[in-house]
C-alpha cells in the first residue's frame, strides 16, 4: 500500500507531519511504503533529524503550500503544485491509496472535489469525524462540507457513514440516526422530516431521530446532520469540554484543600482526557470522492499525523471505496422501485 | 403586580409549583400577589403544608390539566379549563401581569399564540433561555419554537433579544451576534448569511457571527440562531457537561488515591455546578407574544419555580413588553428606508 502525506499541512509543519509519517512508517507493513508530499529541501532536512535508515519513506517535491488563511478553491486552481494537489494527483493516478493532510480543510475538500470528483451516484461528498465517547467513536457527518443540505444527501450520508463504521470501525450492521431536537418521527425542521422518510425506506439499520441526550450515549454508530448543524455540533461540544475543565481547574486552584485534592485526582482528569482526545482516532474523512482523503487537525502532533496514517491505511485495506460504490449502486435501484410506485 | 403561576405544570404537580409559589410569595413587594392556576382542592392541600398567613397568595381554580405527553395544539384547543389557558386568560384580560408555567413547553408556546397573540409586527416568537456561562447568563433564541425560520426571525430575534438583556439582564447597548460555523461575514448557512445583512443594517449592537469558542466566552449578551440549531445546542451543551461530569466521577471512583482527591476537591466541583445551574435564572422566556410568559424546566423544585417567578417580575418590571414593541417601531422605519434605496 502506498499512502501519500502532506508535509506541508499542519499549523507547524513540516516538522509534527513528516515525524508522523516516520512514526507511521515504523508501524508499516511489508510492501507499504509513505511518500512524504511537499518542499524537498525542508522534508530532507526535517528526515535528517530522525533514524530513518531501511524505512519506506520517499518524497514527491511541490514546490507551493496552501496555507491556512488561503481562500480554498482558489488556493487550488492557482496553485497547482501546492502540496494538496500534488498529493491529490497521486491519488488520482494510482501512484498514491490514499492522500493525508492536516492543512486547510476547505482546501483538501476543493483539492479532492477538483482532482477525484465525486463517486458516481454521489451528491455531496459529506466531511465525516469520529466523535470519541466513552462507549467508543461515533461516525458523525456532515460537519462542514456543505452548510446548506438537501434531504438526498443526508440520506446519502447515512450510506457512506454505515460502510465506514462496517469497513472501518468493524462494526456489523452498524446503526444510523439523524441527529433532531426530537425523537419522535414527526420532529425536526423540515430537512429532518423529509430525510427521516429517505432514510427509513432505504435498507440502512436506521434507528430513527435521536437527541443530542441519546447521542452521548452511543446508541447510534452513524449519525447524519447538515454540515452547518454538525459543524456547529462539534464545535460547541469541544468549547463546552473545556470550558468545563477550565471551571474545575479554576475552582481546584481556589483553595489549598481542593488544590490537594486535585492532585490526587489528577490521574482521573487525564484519563478522561485521554478517553475523548480526538487526535487518538486520526482526523476527519472526506466520504464520497474517488479516493481515500484523511483531513488532519491543523494542531496535530507527530502521533496525531501516525494515527490519521493508520487511519488512511485502515480505510484502505477495508476496501471502503468500493463499499460506498457497491452501497450506492444497491441502493440506486431501491430508488428507482421508488420512483415507479 | 399580580403574578400567574401554573400550580399543575412541573413533573412533580403541584408539589414545586406550589412551594415555589409560596417562596417568591414571601419575596414579593407591597401591592404584589401571586395567583395559583389549577385545581383548587389539591392547591389548598398543598397549601396547607406551609406556613402561609399574610401572604398574597390566591387560587383561581382551573378543572383540566395539559400534561407533558400531550399535543400542545391539539391540547390547548380541547381544554379550555386547563391551568395554561385559563392562566393566560388572566394575561389576556389584565387580570395577571405574566404568567409563569413549568408545564409542557409546547402548550405553553400553543396556548400563547393562540390566547394571547404575537406582538404587531413580529413574525415568530422566539424561546428564549439564559443560558448559563462563568461570564453570567447569555440570552440565546430561539432554542424550539421555530424549527424552520426566514432571516427576517433572526432578525427580530436579535431585536427581542437585545430588548430583554437591556430590561431584564440590564446591559447597556447588548451586543448582538449570531451563531455560526464560522466568523468571517460570508460564513454560515443560507439563513445566516441573510440574517447577517439584516442585523449587520439595523440599529442594533451586532458584533456578527460567532463559533461556539467565542460564545462560550460570552463576548456576545444576546446570540441568535434558527430554533433547530439552538435546541440542539442547549441540549447538546447539557448533555455534553453530563457526560464530562459523569466520566470524571467514574475516573475518580476507579481507585482509593484518586476517590481521595475527588472528596477533598468536591467543593470545587460543587461550585462549579453552582456556576452552571440552569435554576438559578429561572426558566425559558416567551418573547414576542402579548405578554409576559416564562417557561420553567418540567423538573424544577421549589427554589427553580421562585426564581422563574422572580424572572417574570423583573421582566414585567422592566416593561419588557412596551420595550420590545417600541424597538419594533423603531426598526419598522428603517426597514421602510432600506426598502427605499
Amino acid at each position: 500500500m502506498k499512502l501519500a502525506v502532506d508535509a506541508m499541512g499542519s499549523d507547524c509543519y513540516p516538522v509534527p507531519d513528516v515525524a508522523g509519517a516516520v512514526l507511521a512508517a515504523r508501524e508499516a507493513g511489508r510492501g507499504d511504503s509513505i511518500m512524504l508530499v511537499g518542499d524537498e529541501g525542508r522534508i530532507r532536512a526535517e528526515l535528517e533529524k530522525h533514524e530513518t535508515a531501511d524505512l519506506p519513506l520517499s518524497i514527491v517535491h511541490a514546490s507551493e503550500v496552501i496555507e491556512m488563511i488561503d481562500r480554498p478553491a482558489q488556493a487550488i486552481k492557482s496553485r497547482p503544485d501546492s502540496s494538496i494537489v500534488v498529493g491529490m494527483n497521486l491519488v488520482k493516478s494510482g501512484a498514491a491509496d490514499a492522500f493525508v493532510s492536516a492543512g486547510n480543510t476547505g482546501g483538501v475538500l476543493a483539492g479532492a472535489l477538483f482532482r477525484l470528483g465525486r463517486v458516481r451516484g454521489i451528491k455531496r461528498p459529506g466531511l465525516t469525524t469520529l466523535f470519541p465517547l466513552p462507549t467508543g467513536p461515533v461516525v458523525l457527518l456532515d460537519v462542514g462540507a456543505n452548510a446548506d443540505c438537501k434531504a438526498e444527501y443526508l440520506h446519502q450520508f447515512g450510506l457512506m457513514g454505515s460502510a465506514y463504521a462496517e469497513r472501518v470501525l468493524g462494526k456489523t450492521s452498524p446503526t444510523v440516526a439523524i441527529l433532531s431536537n426530537g425523537e419522535e418521527p414527526g420532529k425536526g425542521n423540515a430537512l429532518v422530516k423529509e430525510a427521516y422518510g429517505l432514510l427509513h425506506a432505504s435498507p440502512l439499520n436506521f434507528i430513527g431521530n435521536i437527541e443530542p441526550k441519546e447521542f452521548v450515549t452511543g446508541v447510534a454508530d452513524v449519525v447524519v446532520t447538515d454540515g452547518f448543524t454538525g459543524n456547529v455540533a462539534v464545535k460547541l461540544a469541544e468549547s463546552i469540554s473545556k470550558m468545563l475543565i477550565n471551571m474545575i481547574g479554576d475552582q481546584i486552584r481556589a483553595s489549598p484543600i481542593t488544590m490537594l485534592g486535585g492532585l490526587l485526582a489528577k490521574p482521573a482528569f487525564r484519563r478522561v482526557k485521554e478517553q475523548l482526545d480526538p487526535f487518538k482516532v486520526g482526523g476527519v474523512v472526506l466520504l464520497g470522492v474517488r479516493g481515500v482523503v484523511i483531513v488532519a487537525h491543523g494542531r496535530s502532533n507527530d502521533v496525531a499525523m501516525k494515527n490519521a496514517i493508520r487511519q488512511a491505511r485502515v480505510a484502505v485495506e477495508g476496501e471502503l471505496l468500493v463499499t460506498i460504490e457497491q452501497g450506492l449502486a444497491a441502493y440506486e435501484p431501491a430508488r428507482g422501485g421508488n420512483t415507479q410506485e
